[in-house]
């Protein structure tokens, strides 16, 4: 939780935290500033001390709405960094980057960056930073990663965002169901009133246009995808194709609050108007997976013994696992599942050997999202639901959604 | 112009680029791959060569759908990978990359990186991959970027793609004046059927969904800001605030192809039934500079020259500039325009004090955007245009859109 982010910058020896980039769709800023209009901002943070934000002046009333202590660019002026730099303007940023953290007392220490921005221009820019400042080190892989591990764990507020997003997603599941059921068949076409085919493309404009209506946006898009599509996990559906009698959809959803905030994520796995023999079976056998390790999800546990869990009784279903070929593509793929929060994959991790070191620790929230994929049979599955450590040791999902493979066609 | 890149890489003396991020909200990989819902994907390009995409093998079907040359990260499985990294995940991939360029013939040479990623994680790893390499150049800052300046002319697809959004944007910006203008009002505040006052939040909620109906988005927000917040040029706007007769609304809308496409850019200012006299006066004055730039406009001339002469039409006006004060808060406080593509902000750049190198070049497609900002006088205003400079040699404003000030407010 954010409260521990002092606690763990001591346990990992780091002196400074250095966010950087803009105040939406990017995690680690928005964790600090809430979701905010600055752009190209940096956001520094000693041990023990709260954060500075530097804001540029025309964005002065976002950076001030953040609550934030701030503090503005202008006082090193870009031009004069220039003159310094040669006309260089990725050294005039590491320039001004040193004069920042100096004036903040900082001239040397363990520092971590975050935060995204452009590739070319910030290795440029702290690889110069780095030559500038020598005692400066910057921070590399850490399993316990500072804001990573801080955000692997919700507080209450948190808890209660991602929850109204399980609420939306939910709703907006139900509206695609409903808005799919209502239509007429034509030689196994799922039609319009008018007759026209309706396509993969018309059903994301309307799930776009619902989750939009309630504040919500999909930045990393809907997967909506049918039959042999549904097979590759990642496929994320063609907008022109039709929806027909006895197809497979795996509709997976994982939609934040507008701007780049809290995610939710589920999938469903649907087979319009009746299902064929072999949809049914794999279908019963995921839905098994999903309902032991739901059953069987203990606090503190390591989150990869459920992947392994998993694996198991997939393997004794007959199905090849990822946990014994790395790079299998047909059976069960991928991981178990992931922590949900700022990020749609964040920490916990159970690794797809289940061999992560995470645990789910009071606080955790995560998905579980079994999953067959047989994609030259012209079939995949997945069912996926987000879940809660909850403090008092119990486990709840975040939202109420029905589970049916079947969804019936109404119309005739 | 994308068929420019192999020549710009000789001129800068090149020998790889590498992009590297998604595929989508990733400007410089979007336009190699197109929107494509491929994550953490790296496109590398040797000079003279076609671009390679490395692919996860879950994405597949995703990256063959680019058309582009592909190669599967399974080639290098990462469980080996962090074996032989001491499980340092960013070790990991620092010996897949040099794998991978070493497979493409790449042991050496300069080459530029760019994509939007992770910071902490990007600077760790190519610095990893630097000393792997050591006969590999990062190559800084150039002022002829190879893709900022190649990206600087548009072809005929991206010029009809930017008129495409342009026609949206002009069309949302038509039906937001419409839906205003049929407000009563009560009390000077502009109230629906119901007597409910009409407010921002509102307002921007309605401009989303006309956008997301016509297939775009506004990653970057928009700016719909009222009085006092209008007098600070990249003020948001409050959603609580309610709109009343006399204010002055600076209306700034920059909507993309939705998944990080094309963008457009066009602001007007509007008064709400009538227009005070100050603020009509200073409308005026930014009117005229508005269209003095547009009319003067001439092919292969310094983008500059142009924010020069803005400076000079404000200072006889009797204005602060910018060009005279580099920190200055109130009066012309920010440069003339920007070019615009798959970046809201790209080349050609016309520099604060007007000193850029970048010209309008055929081809280029940019803003003009003169405003005037007295945030202490309770307004700001600003009125600009997306304009192309088309191989003809004429320039066109790329969407018909009216500059009225006064915005008529029609019900009682």
């Amino acid at each position: 939780m954010k409260k521990d982010v002092d606690a763990l910058m001591l346990e990992n020896k780091i002196d400074v935290l250095l966010v950087t980039g803009t105040g939406w769709n990017n995690p680690f800023m928005v964790y600090f500033t809430g979701i905010a209009h600055v752009t190209g901002a940096d956001l520094v943070k000693k041990r023990g001390e709260e954060p500075v934000l530097f804001f540029r002046s025309m964005e002065r009333d976002e950076a001030a709405r953040t609550g934030l202590k701030t503090r503005a660019y202008n006082l090193y002026p870009l031009q004069n960094l220039l003159k310094e730099s040669g006309g260089d303007p990725y050294k005039a940023v590491a320039i001004r980057y040193q004069r920042m953290l100096n004036d903040l007392g900082i001239t040397g220490g363990r520092i971590a960056l975050y935060g995204q921005a452009s590739v070319g221009e910030s290795v440029n820019i702290f690889m110069e930073l780095q030559r500038r400042m020598p005692e400066l080190e910057f921070v590399g892989y850490q399993e316990k990663d500072v804001l990573l591990t801080a955000m692997s764990t919700k507080d209450e507020e948190e808890v209660s965002r991602i929850r109204r997003m399980g609420k939306i997603t939910a709703e907006v599941v139900g509206m695609t169901r409903e808005f799919i059921s209502g239509h007429r068949v034509n030689e196994d076409v799922l039609v319009g009133e008018d007759g026209t085919p309706l396509t993969i493309g018309e059903v994301k404009k309307r799930i776009n246009l619902w989750l939009m209506e309630r504040g919500a946006e999909n930045p990393e898009g809907t997967i909506f995808s049918i039959n042999r599509d549904a097979g590759v996990p990642h496929s994320t559906g063609n907008n022109s194709d039709v929806l027909k009698l006895g197809q497979v959809i795996v509709f997976d959803i994982f939609p934040c609050e507008a701007g780049g905030g809290y995610y939710y994520d589920m999938t469903r796995t649907w087979c319009l108007g009746y299902a064929p023999k072999e949809v049914q079976r794999l279908y019963d056998q995921v839905f098994t997976v999903h309902q032991q390790v739901i059953k069987d999800l203990k606090m503190n546990a390591p989150f990869g013994d459920y992947q392994k869990l998993a694996c198991e009784i997939f393997e004794d279903q007959g199905h090849a696992t990822i946990i014994n070929d790395p790079v299998v593509e047909e059976g069960y793929v991928h991981s178990l599942g992931h922590g949900v929060g700022l990020h749609i994959h964040e920490r916990p991790n159970c690794g797809w050997d289940g061999n992560s070191k995470d645990t789910l620790r009071p606080g955790s929230i995560f998905t579980v999202e079994p999953g067959l994929y047989y994609p030259d049979r012209g079939m995949g599955m997945r069912l996926e639901d987000t879940i809660y450590a909850a403090p008092d040791g119990t486990f709840e999902i975040l939202a109420d959604c029905p589970l049916d493979l079947v969804l019936p066609i109404k119309g005739k």
